[in-house]
């Protein structure tokens, strides 16, 4: 176990957000600002109690604009976090560390976007990048869909996997989505044939079908400290484990660097710390909200976490493992591909909301819970 | 006093730089890594017990980039600080907080650009301006020294200044760096006369000299836990407290939402948190290395932080208190005008210097410096 001290320490004690449409009709300020006055309440508190806030680089949104549109009276930490989705979990790891270590009493975490009426992530833009991604442009890698396909095509060639298989895991997706009224495609699950049906985004890897969302949206949190769990008007739950992993050769969800493009080792470690922190390991696990901006990500995520053996995600999703009733229920919201794409924030608050008996398809009284996604991560257990 | 725990338990145990320059002939990557290794090196230690970086939003510096050219196996912890050179200490806040909370062992904090030789920061540029800008660039306030200068020239209404009195605070920050070989003006100090012949930049408000400098360069520094503080080959520096400071209606350096215009009520904030933090108030400052971007920064930051009285500042630093041998040594290292502008970060150096008994012009075994700018800050004293 290693010397992690917030670990177990720090509750979130308010979740909050917005609709998630394709067109908000709003500012994203107006997003963020709404998704951080639900989280504020829902956390009984007011403004005046936030002293911290923590978002994404990527997110348009200063501090300073919230901060006044909220009647925030004073900030003692703010930080933002490198990169996009898969950083979402550190958001979390910066807030815990700031309470934790008395910087800040209460911590604002948001994240809100027009990601669909605004810039489309999924399109190309030379602008905002992750660094890096200059090697693969030159070569017509210019969206995410096509820079991942390639890693996704070495998994697929080393276990024997076809776009079917992928399907497996959207077809999930979407069943979880369409009985939770939060989500895009709340009421419109799919078959198998309406996967295979859909258009080829990168043949022959990746279905429109495998793509999560471009959506618009707000989300937020407050984390604060484990001693005020009792005083809070909503169940609080625990930050039992999270991390932030980075390795050498690296990168943030794929890269070309690795000795074998079938792995996700960023993951691994991300896993390994995880279950450092708490001694706790994958059968520990009673479900997990799990990153997928496309779905082969969840084959190669549930290999890496530990949760099934190298080149079994296939079966292990097939025979219906990470269905509702399964032995690890896996994006029980319905994901990105099916709720909405709020960078990956919007997992979180469905882990608080299993832990807290409130979910719309609500496990029974999971307790403990990992959100996760490439190099960042957390465990959720109830507080108390 | 407030409950902060990360002051005291968090120490800067190396420090390193490159050389600073107009030209450093190299990418932004190169140096900020060959700051990083004299910092590694400084404290030490080597790649491997690096776990964690932090740097500003602002930097094109990538950390899996950086990660790889050091040869560091992997991170636990990595963030971000909003904004420019007024978040420069709030580096040292999440380093610190990140330590004291476990998420990583030793923090390397780091900074590097070609600001003079890339992309100038003093020139117009409509694509990096913080949030808010917009508001003021269709008035023609494209560039620093134009949109500070709004609010300088109220400060100088207010209490009768002119010009020269902010040319008294260049002469000393140029004679700091005459004998500092570090700084890019080593042996250039002036005179009143030659700051009162320099150019207009803002009539009559900032001339050529009262603007910091444009450099090439980077610094890095190593933030662990102070019980490794007898374990170094350098002396170890206390963070004996560390505060980011926003206000409601707030901004980062200065504002046009303020009821007074010739106040800077963030950087009083700011003393106030790092007064609570430690007990300690104005008179306990040995010296005090104060971010200046332009000359008037000092004088309101003087007054903000409880050195002088409103409006004092002028007669203060005229009367040589801010000197070597004055009752408060202000830059002693020639500042961001006369060392060189690593976007404030190169003044921490200079406190733990200080501090460690090193610095090229050093003062008589200080106890207690006090590192600020705009929203953050810090005090350090010797550890152990």
């Amino acid at each position: 176990m290693s010397r992690v001290t917030v670990a177990g320490s720090t509750i979130i004690a308010g979740i909050g957000q917005t609709e998630f449409s394709k067109h908000s009709g709003r500012s994203e300020l107006q997003l963020a600002a709404e998704a951080a006055r639900s989280a504020i309440a829902d956390a009984g508190m007011t403004p005046a109690d936030i002293d911290g806030m923590v978002t994404f680089t990527q997110d348009s949104n200063d501090e300073l604009l919230l901060m006044r549109s909220l009647g925030i009276p004073e900030l003692r930490y703010w930080s933002r976090t490198p990169n996009g989705g898969a950083g979402a979990h550190t958001t979390i790891q910066h807030a815990a560390l700031a309470v934790h270590g008395g910087a800040a009493k209460a911590v604002l975490v948001y994240r809100a976007f027009n990601e669909r009426s605004g810039r489309r992530f999924g399109q190309p833009n030379a602008r905002v990048t992750p660094p890096g991604w200059n090697w693969y442009l030159p070569f017509g890698l210019d969206t995410p869909a096509k820079t991942y396909s390639l890693g996704f095509q070495r998994y697929m060639f080393r276990y024997g996997l076809t776009n079917e298989d992928f399907g497996r895991y959207t077809v999930v997706a979407r069943r979880h989505a369409a009985t939770n009224p939060n989500a895009w495609f709340h009421q419109r699950p799919i078959t198998l044939e309406d996967h295979q049906c859909s258009r080829w985004i990168v043949e022959p890897i990746l279905r429109l079908l495998d793509c999560c969302q471009e959506s618009d949206g707000g989300v937020a949190m407050i984390v604060t400290t484990a001693d005020r769990a009792n005083d809070l008007p909503n169940r609080a739950v625990k930050v039992a484990a999270v991390a932030d992993a980075h390795i050498n050769d690296g990168n943030i969800m794929f890269n070309y660097y690795h000795g074998d493009l079938a792995e996700f080792p960023e993951a691994r470690a991300l896993g390994r710390q995880l279950y450092e922190q708490t001694g706790l390991g994958p059968s520990d696990i009673d479900a997990a909200m799990l990153y997928e901006n496309f779905s082969p990500v969840v084959f190669l995520q549930l290999e890496a976490l530990g949760f099934c053996g190298p080149g079994e995600a296939a079966a292990f999703i097939a025979e219906g493992n990470i269905d509702l009733t399964g032995t690890l229920p896996v994006n029980t919201h319905g994901g990105l591909l099916g709720e909405a794409y709020i960078h990956g924030l919007n997992n979180i608050l469905e882990g608080v909301r299993q832990i807290r008996g409130t979910a719309a398809n609500q496990l029974s009284s999971p307790e403990t819970i990992m959100v996760a996604g490439g190099h960042s991560g957390l465990i959720l257990q109830p507080a108390g």
